[in-house]
């Protein structure tokens, strides 16, 4: 197969994790026959220095002619504490997940046996934890009209959601739950007892639940969700929630894996759909060859799925799972004995 | 000493809890020579029940004329579970935050190694975990105007916050991290790199801070705080954050001290002060002698602090400790062999 994938470095650790996906796409494609061209766009921090904006519309033209998107991270400390910054890092993946309409952030939440000991959590509470999150991504407060008052004295952020926004990515987890493989379990998490907009949530969800008859379906407010993920994570199956609630659980529920740098995540809407690595910009880190490239090469193994490529992700999935159990990792997972981001891209892609 | 304290049993299992306090303050007041009295007020489910109102104004008026209130839990899920009820019980409790200006809800995050066994996370990552969540209470977007479409297609709730609203909580909060006992450290939860409300509270602590030259001010975007707090809880000494941040965190990090059940809040303000456990009204237990009344009994020490008796709030603490080490606990700490609400409520109003 043919395929023309879109490339995007971002900030920070961005650039060193995905070029080792971009080793493990190339010997996917000698292995397996197939040809992968890639065509590189700007965004976030880097973007801003190099054009001014944190999203060229270049970009976003080599995203809608590519069959996938492949993005790194975004982000710097020097917008962070700038809060009058006028241009913002951020601005570009809001805009990218806007203009191609990328609604539904899909993040699996898998937990590894070689990985326990690096969770906080006891092992026995991280057994049989395998649930998957359906994050709403270009509504909400994420995107609703912001205003500020030119003395500083006020702000103010607003959050709208329609019936089609809710309805279409409720489908997207009702179908999943569905799946041979799935317990037939969403959960909606959501604030009914304060929000406007989550009792429209809940409505939309329970006007559509009939249509899934074998999809069990539980409601439950956000702070509740935010100790379950921790006290009982075995209980969820798919997770559907707005986009900011979305924000803050995906990423609480990233410590159950061990390290947030494990967890690939796909944005899925109307067009081309982008793969990333749920792990940030990490600037610490950055042009050291220390990160983690799992995330990222993880995401691929999901894109390859997405392309319809089974076989090639599940090796994907099998070269990564066989570093783990090697301890062939990076200094995140193990800091005394570790290997290069460098390294680990090596070695998958050699065992692919 | 003489003091009026306003009792607001409320729903589920405040009632039961709370008639456990109001022994132990009794205890209090016989062993030190104080005089209690107790004035009822209702809010709710229950008052909706009784008088079709959430919060009457009676029960404000009572609030208003008492030198603290003693509330118990909120919520009923008839109300749960129908998005369109006109009337809900939490429009009661977030009425009385507003009416009484109750702006800062200050939970303290404390862990008691007898109860480690209990918590998902291992022990080693429990030892010196001693923080404190500082939550606004009256603004954002529990507050914020909020919309929805007749027809059902739309809605919406907008999130807005002012200086003063942000300062006087952070001057609390400031002054609060350089208290003795304090390591001096203030996190500043906030997402300031999407939200404009967010980016004002960035930009109001970093100019206050200066006032607090002996605080340390740390900023954290509120997914990264979802993690740090299982993670790496010890970081923490004084966290700083808006209302619906707040909730989920401190929800989240009550998961850390083994059960939701033992934990007390006091919500602050310009009047009387407020305290209440930190647990719902948990109606599944309600009516049941089940429930855990060292939140609501915790929250009393709280008081009694505040009323300037130290002593004896150190005393009911003390008792607190005993029942715990001695295992004399609720059914959520030990499912097997367990005590009743009320036999709690008698040990620690005996030892006191
Ligand atoms: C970088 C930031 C804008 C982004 C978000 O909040 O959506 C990130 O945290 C994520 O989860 O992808
Ligand atoms: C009952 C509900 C409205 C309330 C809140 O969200 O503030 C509760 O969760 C709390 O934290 O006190």
């Amino acid at each position: 197969m043919q395929k023309h994938i879109a490339v995007i470095l971002g900030d920070g650790i961005g650039p060193e994790v995905t070029q080792q996906s971009l080793k493990v796409l190339d010997a996917v494609a000698e292995k397996f026959g197939h040809e992968f061209s890639y065509e590189y766009g700007l965004m976030g921090a880097d973007a801003i220095d190099k054009t001014g904006n944190p999203l060229p519309d270049e970009t976003l033209e080599i995203c809608r002619r590519s069959d996938a998107i492949l993005f790194g991270a975004i982000g710097h400390p020097k917008y962070d504490n700038d809060p009058t910054a006028k241009v913002r890092p951020e601005q570009g993946l809001l805009r990218i997940r806007k203009e191609l309409q990328l609604y539904a952030n899909i993040r699996p939440i898998n937990t590894y046996a070689s990985l326990h000991h690096l969770c906080p959590l006891k092992p026995q509470n991280l057994e049989g934890v395998d649930f998957i999150i359906f994050r709403e991504l270009t509504g909400g407060i994420y995107f609703g009209n912001k205003q500020k008052a030119e003395d500083g004295s006020s702000a103010s952020d607003s959050c709208t959601y329609t019936r089609e926004e809710i309805e279409r990515i409720a489908h997207l987890a009702f179908h999943f739950a569905q799946k041979p493989e799935r317990r037939k379990k969403l959960t909606l998490v959501d604030k009914a007892n304060v929000l406007e907009t989550s009792r429209l949530w809940r409505k939309v969800v329970q006007d559509i639940a009939p249509q899934y008859p074998d999809v069990t379906v539980d409601y439950m407010f956000v702070d509740n969700a935010a100790m379950q993920i921790i006290l009982n994570p075995k209980q969820f199956d798919v997770v559907l929630t707005e986009n900011m609630f979305g924000d803050i659980i995906s990423d609480e529920a990233s410590v159950l894996s061990g390290s947030l740098g494990l967890l690939p995540s796909a944005s899925v809407g109307t067009g081309t759909v982008l793969f990333e690595p749920i792990h940030g910009s990490y600037p610490q880190a950055a042009g050291k060859d220390i990160a983690n490239p799992i995330g990222s090469i993880l995401s691929t193994a999901l894109m390859l799925e997405y392309l319809g490529m089974n076989e090639e992700a599940k090796l994907v999935r099998k070269a990564v799972e066989w570093t783990l159990s090697s301890k062939f990792v990076t200094k995140d997972i193990d800091p005394l004995n570790y290997y290069f981001t460098s390294t680990i891209g090596d070695l998958i892609s050699d065992f692919v």
